[in-house]
C-alpha cells in the first residue's frame, strides 16, 4: 500500500474539482431483533437514497474482514493509507496533541495524559479523577505548566474533562519510553522507563514532570496525580498535499478525528459540532480547499450507548441537512463510516461499511438506497477501504492515465 | 499474510465460545448438462438452505482465481495461512507421518513412500505395486523397520495400501534431499542426491535404506522396490495456539486431513468415517475444545470419480445429519469445502468455492439457499478463503479492537 501511494502520487494532478468525503462515525450496523432492519435500514433517508440512486455503492472493509478497526486505523483507511503500516507510526499522544490545534514541531514528544485519582499510599483509586469539568483540567493544566525542567520547553494543554496532553520540547528528546498510566486501580502508577537507551533521559524528564505535578496536584482531590501514556513523536508520513496535490481541509469537532486530519495535513476548519453547523462551515470554505474531510460523531456515539433508536434519528438528520452539501454540487461526493458500531454490539465492530460515490463519471450501480443490504448486490462490490481516495481522485478526474 | 497472522495474535482474546469448521471436501461443482444444476444445486438440502438463510453467504477462492489447489495449500488457506507461503514450508513427507498419527519431532527426516515393482532390469512397472492391501504394506513395513542403518533410528510406517511414510531420527539429518521416485513407469529409480551440501550424508542413508530395502523386498513381488519423496522436516510454523489462542480439535478420518491439522496444532479426536461418526464425535468431545474442524471426505472422492450422483447423495448425507452439529448451538458455524471437486472434471478445480457462516452477529443477507449462485450475490462476497478465520473468530467475539 506504501507502493499504491508511490504510484498514485506520480499520476495525480491538481484541478479546479471538488470532493467532500463524508464520514458519518460508525455508520454500519447489524439489524434490529424484532424489524430485521440495521439503523440505516430503519432510518428515512430520502436524500442518501437519491444520492445512491444516481452514484455507485458498495461495502467497505476499514482494515481487513473480521478485523474491528479503532478510530485511527479507520480515518487512516478512509484517508487512503494502509491502515496496519502506518498506524503504527501514530501515538495517541501525537493525535491528542494535534487534534487540539497544537502546532506540534518534528521533534516534539508529545504524551496523552488523564488527572486520576490516588489514596494516601499513591495507588490509583480513579484513572479519570471523577470525570472532572473541562473547566477544571484547564485550571489545573495551567499549575502544571508551571513546572520548570532544565533543557525542557513544557505545553501541558486540556482536552476535555479529565484529558489533557504534554508536549516535551527541547534538543535530543525521544519517544521510545513507557507508560506512567498503570491502565488499572489498586496499583500506583508506573516509573517511565526508556524501552532504548538514547531515551534514557526524556524517561527522567517525564518521571521529573510527574513527580513535580504529584507535589502541586496533593491538594486538589479528585484530581490529585496525572497518568501519562502514549509518548510518540510526530511521524513522518506524506501528506494529502504530497500523495493527491489536494489542498484538504476537515471539518471536525471531536479532538482525535481533528488530530487524525492534521497528521495527513489538512487545514482544521472551526466549526460547531452539529451536522448542520458542519454543514454550514462547508459552505463558509467552499472556495478555499478542494477535498473537504466531514466528520459526523453523533452515529458512534449512538452505537456505542446501545441505542438504536438515536443512532437512527442522527442519521435521519444527516440526510435532512444533506441538501446543504449536496447543493454546493462537489465533483465528487462519498459517504461511508470509518468503521460500523451496531447498536447491537454497543461498539465498533468488523462488519463491513456501506460506502455510495456519487459523480457525474461514477457508472451507477442499481443500488436506489443507501444501506448495508442494499449495497451487497452493488458496482464498488465489497473492496477495502483504502480503495476509496483513488476512486474519489479518478471520479474527480484528479488522476492521468498510468503508463503509456 | 504472515503479517495478517501477526496482527491476527495480537488482537486475539480467549472466549468460553466455540467455533465449528465444517470442511465439505471438494464442495464446489459444475452444472450438470442435463439440469443446469450443480451437485450442490441438485442436491435436497433443506438444513443447509436454512443455515444459509440466517447467516450470511460467500465465494470463497482458495489460492486465487485460476489456481486448482491441492488439499495442503486447500486447507491451509481455511486455517488462515498463506497458502503459497506456508505450503513451501510442509513437505509431503511431514503431512503423511503426522497424519497416521505419528508423533514426528523436530529434528526427524520425513519421507512419503510407495510399494512398488520392478522388473528384472530394475525398471519401475507398477509405481503402486498393484495397490497391494494396507494388511500387506503394514507386514512389509514390519520387515523393513528392521533395517539398522549406523547413527540413525528409523521408523517404517504403512498408511494405506501401497503407501508407507518413512522417518529418519538422529543427529544432523537435513531435509534437502531429492526423490527416489521417478513418478514414471519404464525408468529405474533414481538415488537420492543432496541439494545441498550439509544434506550429503542424509542423502547417503536414505539410499543405504533404499538398497537394503530392495534386497528385503527381492522376493515379495509384486511389492519389490520401494520409492521415497518429499523427504522434509516438520516446519517451524504458529499452531491455532499461537496465533488464535484456540484449543482446537480435529475430526477427519482421512491420514493427509489429520496431518494437516496436527500440523497446525490440532489435538487429533478418534472417529469413525461416516458423516454421523463424525458428528457424534464432535458431540462426545463438545466441552473439551472451542474450535472444532470437521473434514468430510466424500463428496471429493465421488468428485474424483467423476461420480455426480454420489457427490449429490453424500451432500444430502452431510445435510441430514446436520442437526446433531447445530443442535449443540455453536456459536460459530462455517461450512465450506478447501476447493471445489466437479464430478465433470474427475479432479479438483479453481472454481470458488460456497462457503456460509452462521452466528449471531453475523449481518444476514438476502441468500437463502447454500449454493454456488446463490452465493454469487452475498453478503461475504468473492473473498479468499484466508479470511474465513478472521471472521469466524470475529464472530466469536474473539478478536478485540485494533488500533486506538
Amino acid at each position: 500500500m506504501m507502493d499504491n501511494l508511490e504510484l498514485i502520487k506520480q499520476i495525480s494532478i491538481t484541478s479546479p474539482t471538488k470532493i467532500v468525503l463524508l464520514v458519518i462515525d460508525g455508520l454500519g450496523g447489524l439489524p434490529h431483533s424484532m424489524t430485521g432492519k440495521t439503523e440505516l435500514e430503519t432510518a428515512n433517508t430520502p436524500n442518501l437514497d437519491r444520492l445512491a440512486a444516481d452514484g455507485i455503492c458498495g461495502l467497505a472493509d476499514p482494515v481487513g474482514p473480521g478485523i474491528t478497526p479503532g478510530s485511527a486505523p479507520g480515518h487512516l483507511a478512509l484517508f487512503g493509507y494502509d491502515p496496519v503500516a502506518f498506524n503504527k507510526m501514530v501515538g495517541r499522544g501525537v493525535v491528542e496533541a494535534l487534534g487540539i490545534d497544537f502546532d506540534l514541531k518534528p521533534g516534539d514528544i508529545a504524551a496523552r495524559g488523564n488527572f486520576c485519582t490516588v489514596d494516601s499510599s499513591g495507588l490509583v483509586t480513579d484513572r479519570r479523577a471523577g470525570r472532572i469539568s473541562t473547566e477544571k483540567c484547564a485550571e489545573l493544566c495551567q499549575l502544571l505548566g508551571k513546572i520548570k525542567i532544565e533543557g525542557v520547553n513544557l505545553f501541558v494543554l486540556p482536552v476535555r474533562e479529565h484529558r489533557l496532553a504534554v508536549v516535551f520540547r527541547g534538543e535530543g528528546l525521544a519517544a521510545e519510553v513507557s507508560d506512567s498510566d498503570p491502565q488499572q486501580t489498586g496499583v500506583a502508577p508506573k516509573a517511565v522507563t526508556a524501552r532504548k537507551s538514547p531515551a534514557r533521559r526524556t524517561a527522567d524528564i517525564a518521571n521529573e514532570f510527574i513527580e513535580k505535578a504529584r507535589a502541586i496536584l496533593a491538594k486538589q482531590h479528585p484530581a490529585n496525580m496525572v497518568l501519562l501514556r502514549g509518548f510518540s513523536r510526530r511521524p513522518d508520513i506524506p501528506t494529502l498535499k504530497d500523495i493527491y496535490k489536494l489542498n484538504p481541509a476537515a471539518i471536525a469537532a471531536y479532538p482525535m478525528y481533528r488530530g487524525l486530519a492534521r497528521l495527513v495535513g489538512m487545514k482544521l476548519l472551526k466549526t460547531g459540532p452539529a451536522v448542520a453547523d458542519e454543514f454550514d462551515t462547508l459552505k463558509q470554505n467552499y472556495d478555499g480547499y478542494d477535498f473537504f474531510f466531514i466528520h459526523i460523531k453523533g452515529t458512534d456515539s449512538a452505537g456505542e450507548d446501545g441505542d438504536f433508536d438515536r443512532k437512527v434519528k442522527v442519521i435521519e438528520e444527516v440526510d435532512k441537512a444533506l441538501p446543504a452539501l449536496t447543493g454546493l454540487k462537489p465533483d465528487v461526493i462519498v459517504v461511508t463510516g470509518d468503521h460500523s458500531t451496531p447498536a447491537l454490539l454497543k461498539g465498533h465492530s468488523w462488519h463491513p461499511v456501506p460506502v455510495l460515490l456519487y459523480s457525474k463519471w461514477c457508472r451507477p450501480d442499481r443500488v436506489g438506497e443507501f444501506n448495508e443490504t442494499a449495497c451487497i448486490a452493488s458496482g464498488l462490490g465489497r473492496l477495502p477501504a483504502t480503495q476509496l481516495m483513488p476512486l474519489a481522485m479518478a471520479n474527480a478526474l484528479k488522476l492521468t492515465k498510468f503508463g503509456a
